[in-house]
């Protein structure tokens, strides 16, 4: 196994001092799901009152905890909400042993944590096709149980950490009339040493007041703007999993329609979302794709995933090659519409092409110098109508290769 | 730049002995396109009473010569046709000169063979958004219509490499009850070393008397099942081009119906574009990916291309990884239909998974012997319908990266 231990020169300088929310605690332990003596399993439990929403993979071959999280994500939580969080193996593609895992695994969180079965909900994440050990996670539960504890979060984000090469955190806080308002989150994904490691996982706590529809609608709009908007390779986990946990301990009652706490909402999703790409297997460069002047807002997203999911953009990338042609030639594969002659295309500022040809303006020269930059934006004005898309993506490089290729399962 | 000069390892063992086309001429020169003393200009010319088909890319930003190829394509050609093919400069993104610089050559090749403007075609492959020199190229043709000869088809198909690794040319012969019946092709494509030179290109040649309505649909038909199911990292060339000239010298008449011509011209499709897949950049794997049971023919090829495009898939099987996670991955994510629960996956003959799990009789040492192969194939059964597709492929490795990413323009 080729295992690439360096932090990605992409992260964060350091990990962020995320607040304790009130009314929702934190443990973490070794199961030895996969591997003895690895932190490997987090338990989060969240107070009465607390309402839940999530966004979980489209992925037709999705999990078994993805399947049951989504059967249980809409009903009501009166007595509060347990998350549980495995790694080492993702419960996928595993049959009726997988569904009979989720249902001992969260039986046992409810059993000790007094909860009902419904409003416990589970990840996992790791191997593909294995059988879950569900006898070792539910083994541990009576010590994360007994060492919950607020100030804890920034263990949680580190134990739902597979091949991640740093911890992802990211926090708000939002003043209201009525008080201030908190919000914390980690998220795991997508350094991928081990093979079906890719998952993303999600975890976003508040102790804002807010009705589960409105929670889910808020949650569901920004994650279209964030989550859904990065791509490392194309390829889409059969586990991913975001969870939002309102435990409405501030006292501040909000709904989707409150700016600040939408703003807020938006900044934590945001953040986390650009750490994931960040942290793409092998990246050298952060890439922020701008689509304007598209037919739809459909058209330009199809545009900006051409582009962001095209080998040849991304290795040219990977270069600091400034090769616009291979801009044009992902436009032009997307399949959305695009005129040839009404297209710009800019790196940063700099105008490169424009009226279907190289910029009078442009030179090689310019192009490659912007090229050494570590965060790249590449905007692309299709001249048809008001439709925009910003997606965020990495480069291709020799590490990609090295890490899902050079080593044997 | 990281020049990669070694000959693919799935190379065929030597160009075949093309046999000599009744009724169509070639030659080849040194235009210096872009660079001095390399053969780089490839003109047939075939005479009057043949007909000519052609397919096309799909790019929404296709180049000036595939406009103008698409315009006249369908037209008579009662005198018959020409065929001039430049490297070094694709004539793409480069606005209303790039049509003028169409209009130079057509007109200057119509001139010195007495044909029709309209009975010209061309075919530039090179770097996009340069305009092309098209007077080096014009400052050649007399030579070229001097040196035109009916056994030059090997040089034409070294004369339209670019970044190939090895020259590309497949025949076959027919016994008709009228006669025999011969069929030549050359193509090119897609070792990309320079950059922008991903173009695949395709001329395929036989003296067969056909009606051009019953030629266009016999290839489109074929192309649609050979070249329309091959994929190496999912990008399409802004010029991608196949044009078939049928000379009728052989005197033997067919039409779309006959199943003998019909099977010689898919075997010429087919192994053509194997060899294409087989000089993908990098690649040291030739992959079949064969879809069974889908709901429709639709579903089946959304699902092949997916898993034949998925850079997870495609590193797994570089590093020799009996990897079905990630083909389970790729199907879920294809947004065609599919139920985990049905699927069957197999490498080869062997059983890998079924009815949503691990196949009982399936360990891993027999899946990593059976990924030491050269030519690999991925089966899939969704056991959902009829739907069946079958497409080609081949893995992603280092070399990919190198060709690609490690040069400055």
């Amino acid at each position: 196994m080729a295992k690439i231990t360096k932090v990605s020169p992409l992260a964060p300088a350091q990990f962020p001092d995320l607040p304790v929310i009130d009314g929702v605690k934190f443990a973490t332990a070794a199961a030895g799901v996969k591997y003895q003596g690895r932190t490997d399993v987090m338990l989060a439990v969240a107070d009465a009152g607390s309402t839940i929403a999530g966004v979980f993979t489209r992925s037709a071959t999705r999990s078994a905890p993805v399947l049951d999280c989504q059967d249980k994500i809409s009903g009501p939580t009166p007595n509060g909400v347990a998350i549980l969080v495995n790694s080492g193996n993702s419960n996928a593609f595993t049959g009726a042993r997988g569904r009979e895992s989720v249902a001992a695994i969260t039986g046992a969180v409810a059993d000790i944590t007094g909860l009902d079965g419904a409003a416990v909900f589970t990840s996992s994440t790791g191997v593909i096709g294995e059988p879950l050990p569900h006898d070792r996670i539910i083994a541990v539960l009576g010590q994360l149980n007994g060492d919950l504890d607020a100030g804890k979060i920034g263990d949680a984000a580190r134990a739902i950490m597979t091949t991640d090469t740093y911890p992802k955190g990211a926090m708000a806080q939002v003043e209201t009339d009525q008080g201030p308002i908190k919000i914390a989150g980690i998220a795991k994904g997508s350094g991928m040493i081990a093979p079906d490691m890719a998952t993303m996982l999600v975890y976003i706590f508040t102790d804002a007041k807010i009705a589960q529809p409105e929670l889910q609608a808020l949650v569901s709009e920004i994650n279209d703007a964030s989550f859904n908007c990065i791509t490392v390779d194309s390829d889409t986990s059969t586990s991913d999993t975001l969870l939002m946990v309102a435990t409405g301990a501030s006292g501040v009652s909000v709904d989707r329609a409150h700016q600040g706490f939408k703003s807020a909402l938006r900044d934590v999703f945001m953040d986390l979302a650009h750490q994931v790409v960040r942290d793409g297997e092998g990246a050298t460069k952060f890439v922020e794709i701008q689509i304007t002047g598209a037919a739809t807002d459909t058209d330009a997203k199809t545009h900006a995933m051409a582009i962001a999911n095209s080998p040849l953009v991304k290795t040219a990338i990977a270069g600091q090659d400034p090769n616009w042609g291979r801009v044009v030639m992902a436009i032009g594969k997307s399949g959305a519409a695009a005129d040839r002659d009404l297209l710009t295309i800019r790196f940063g500022d700099i105008t490169v092409a424009e009226n279907g040809w190289v910029s009078p303006s442009y030179s090689e020269d310019q192009g490659a110098a912007y090229m050494q930059n570590e965060h790249l934006i590449i905007g692309v004005d299709l001249g048809l109508g008001q439709g925009t898309s910003t997606v965020w993506t990495c480069d291709l490089t020799h590490d990609y290769i090295a890490i899902n290729a050079d080593y044997r399962s």
